[in-house]
């Protein structure tokens, strides 16, 4: 299996051995290890939606060391989170899991249309806290994407010099865009295509839906007959669209819902080719024992055992 | 008594030894020692609201000086000021009791429905005058939030690598709040996990009330039933969003009032699990004699003795 | 021939022998080696355009080597891309051409009418990935054009430090500007100028039209009778609005058309003597077999076999 | 088992998370995960005695992809070289192994008999490599020592800021030492002694004689009767007197010698509470086969399966 | 009995208010705060005279936590040592007892007449580990004196500018000096001065004996009749010899001896007016009880209990 793994690091030969080393490791941890699919555990939504929203419904969660015992006992790849959680667990937990640092930040106390997430980490925080990449959130759409897009560039022209990862979650998002196209087909491979072109090694975004938000855009998807009738093939199109296929490409869970949704929502992206998963509000706020046996099914299907 | 201090170290596993012999400090000093408790006495008044209206109720006050002496008389764990306050002390006090140098500092000469405080103070003047922490203003909220996430990010990662512990004021403001919403329940279990977050040791809040703020927020209030009755029941809540417990949480004074409610408020801050309290105008306000007695009130509160 | 080349040269006194040695690369790479003259494989359209519009005319392009493999066979002078194209290919490719590395870029998900490209890459990016030069936009006309004259009068001065050469997009574009007025004779070469001001090695402007934009500017081309009924008189007058001559202008080719348009258009600038032409869509659109067979005709007419 | 993993980080209470994690990583590679147990492979002997000499007697050794399989198919907790060697495979193995880059070396070519080893990498090299640890030898006893503690004095700053961990070889050497006396009991002990006080983590000095060099150290192991009569034992004292079994102590092979001999000192290593073996040339110049089974026996034994 | 440590403090008029407050900390920490006088543990024969020697004769001493403990029980002032030890203990102790991190130290298997400790430490470890001081050797009478000096100036410079205090060691040592002189009553003296003159806050020198080494000096001490008959005498004359007693002045145990006759050396020291002093190994290498006996008898004596 380690075949595959081989297979995707080559797809980095700009990057150094430190890098290659982080990523190897992200793909290498968990019951996915070897796969080359992933799925990680993300916790944000502390910061980016308040506490109670986040963890009321688990109260659990609460605790930070929560999280990282959460994505271990799950067999997770690795566990994402801001500053602070990190801070809160990662003596305690050193080596026993991949981290990723997220770099910045929103809250939801201030709002705007045209959002822009706060700088709230350092990759030398990265480096002192042993994660092995940073997380960056960029809004493609926004009217401050350039400052966010700057940020970026010389965090991940930083992070590599050092040997850690970058992994871009890229959110359409702003005055420009219709609510529906946030997630529109057209919208979210764009917003996979700029990642990568930001030297992303893995990008994140939303589930595609078939709408197509720009006019431009959508003569060519007619006219080129791309596509997009099924959630599997609107994965497999961000995934092309994502320097086809070689770039690591994995799609967020989105709001809580009901179990047997997100299973298919899986699948369709297994099916698509999609790499993986980040699930946050789906598996943390669960009970434990739910949560495991939840993430458990993710991962099999990732594993191709159903 | 120590059990506890050892205890509360434990939770800052990331946090180097010089950290630690800070925070370990800020818990050894005073009448609270070894209580886990804390009472801090902060001047930036004469900053934040201009001279008179902080110390011509008690000019003693006019004199920096009188400040320190006051926090030493009463047993208070630390005495945090702006740069000047401390510069003009510092030196006749040193070693006396521990300092908390606030970085940052908003005037009201100037105003604006979206603050950002000005930074005022640097880390290296914290180690010149030899405070054991510096301290830091967020205003989530605020159009400008951005900034002041980014500044306490590279002043915390300073302040951290230098032996330092980091203390932040998290006072929600800005024009999308309601001035209701500035201590709501809600939104001030949001600052408070913000200010982990971002890597804070000890957080300070001002105590909450009933209001929810964000409609967001209310209905997982409603739906998971979370008690916030009381004031005690609302403290409980904040230090849960504080990583379920594992920060420090300290409550503020705010405006003068009589004794009998700011007594009635400290009771409900210990009943529910929180800190401690950092009271100013209650204390410098106050003929000295009279502050002392209060603030041996306040203590004995914390300490379990009424 | 190579006294063409070292003629050239001859115009950048200023610059030191690594930069000299690399503006000797890009001239003695591909079919047009030694001839002074230039075509280039530009690919940033993934990131201006967004994948599908770019790509899904032949899919083959979605993959980042496809273009570096399309630039070495078609015997392109050099490769430009953003940084994640050039990173997903600089290793593989290493040597085999000269890399341009765009350093800044739009997306067209939000817009405005005066734009500003974001910093996308920087100089030490451009080492690291063994480019030769780095490519630079700007938007004379865009009311926010100084922020870019002053982030290019930066990365130009470093990347002169470090021995690379800096080849300048100069398109005007902005609210005081008419759509005409984009590509209007005296609006082209007033931009080839600012690019050669701000101290650009190579310029690449449109193929200007004869209608002109400002009022003051029609005065002069009047009384003067300034030749620009054709397109090589243009031509002309924009290679004399670059320092006479000594500094290597060429030409972008634009939304995709028919071959022989295009075949015209280059014919025209080779008579003006215009030093080239960057043509991406019209290369990376086509198949494959398509794309070599056309960039071979272009190039035969610069070479003056045609 | 990883409760000793556990236990062993524990001693590193100074260390940020980023350091244990790679200590963890040591500590939980190969066939010795989870043991606290070390085998390590070094390979500098190309640098320190010239290749004919290091790689003749197994002429696949001069290929350095040849020490990663090995130090992998092996089972070992890490491999260890200077920076050439670790750059000629660290890409092609990124993450199969733990690194530790040596950084610095000496060769024989120029002698002397108070030796200093030259400066041959960094710590940023170890990072962009991937190293988990950087190793550096000092030789106390040397008239030059002084150069060498300051160099790791600054060295290991650095490595433990940005999260990697400090491996120290000591190996007493200099004009005032008998031959005999680099591996004497008493300056062995020594050895180890100042490594930990220069902050190592992890110490590698030879395995000790039972001749006592210096004088006064004599007077003290009669006077207090320390039990030094076999290897054993005096491995015992070893580790006492590193940090009373505080620090991680390693033992190196030394010159190639027949199995039997080898696995004797094993056994007395383990015996005495040693934590492992560090074996370059008995490993590598042997047959890959033999190299296999060999070091398996070795770590048979530090397993306690023999 | 702080009216004592003001009147000390106010010796350092040109110190700012982070190292005055670690001079207080030093000076109100044990059995002896607020006397002004001085009880210290220093623990750096592991790495000066190696381990067997230093904690053979009490092997609970090999545990680095072993000290942190001692000093704390006892109630010394502070507890000194060389990086490594610090490390191991620090976040344990962390804020228990002030902390002297020792700079530079020797080891004695390579000699030489003319001594230069190695850099073994910097002030930003001091930070980190959370120390309140920096301790340093020197060597008057070496001739490598300058270097030394020179190394003490800078790192004195940044200590203070960082809010610590200075602690020098003046040994006077080196191939000018006789065995005798080195604690020669002039030899003495002018190393107090020699230390003061450099910036020390604190001086450890030996205690001096009646001898005169430098016939210079010879001639002044017998025209001018100083009286140096009594060992009370003799540290009058060194306490007058740094700054007529306005720098801290305290004396060495040295090698370990019978109990009677250092608390009659302690005695003298006091009477002399002496600040107090510094054992290391009559502490550390007698059993724990007979020392915490001791030092309490050794307290007693500077507290003027007996």
């Amino acid at each position: 299996m380690n075949e595959r793994v081989r297979e995707i690091l080559g797809w980095y030969g700009s990057d150094n051995p430190g890098t290659l080393a982080n990523l190897w490791r992200l793909m290498n941890t968990g019951r996915l290890a070897g796969t080359g699919r992933f799925v990680i555990l993300p916790v944000d939504q502390g910061f980016e939606h308040g506490p109670a929203r986040s963890f009321a419904p688990n109260p659990a969660g609460y605790d930070p060391r929560y999280h990282f015992d959460l994505a271990l006992a799950a067999g997770c790849n690795a566990y994402a989170a801001p500053l602070g959680f990190l801070e809160a667990g990662a003596a305690e937990f050193a080596g026993e899991i991949p981290l990723i640092l997220k770099l910045n930040n929103s809250d939801t106390l201030s709002g705007g249309k045209d959002p822009c997430p706060a700088l709230t980490g350092s990759v030398d925080d990265a480096l002192r806290l042993g994660a092995s990449a940073i997380g960056f959130t960029i809004y493609p759409g926004s009217a401050a994407r350039n400052e966010m897009y700057q940020e970026i560039r010389d965090l991940a022209s930083e992070a590599k010099r050092k040997g850690l990862a970058v992994v871009v979650w890229s959110y359409p998002r702003g005055s420009v865009l219709s609510k529906e196209g946030e997630t529109a087909i057209d919208v979210v491979a764009y917003a996979a295509q700029i990642a990568c072109q930001l030297g992303a090694h893995i990008v994140k975004v939303k589930p595609p839906s078939a709408h197509i938000e720009q006019d431009a855009a959508r003569k060519v998807y007619e006219k080129e007959r791309i596509p997009i009738g099924t959630l599997a093939e609107r994965v497999r199109h961000v995934v092309q669209s994502s320097f086809n296929g070689r770039r690591i490409v994995i799609f967020s869970g989105g709001e809580s819902k009901d179990t047997a949704s997100i299973l298919d929502e899986v699948r369709a992206i297994h099916d698509g080719g999609g790499f993986g998963s980040i699930i946050g509000r789906n598996s943390f706020q669960r009970p434990r024992a739910e949560a495991l046996a939840f993430l458990r099914q993710v991962m099999d299907i990732y594993a191709g055992k159903k």
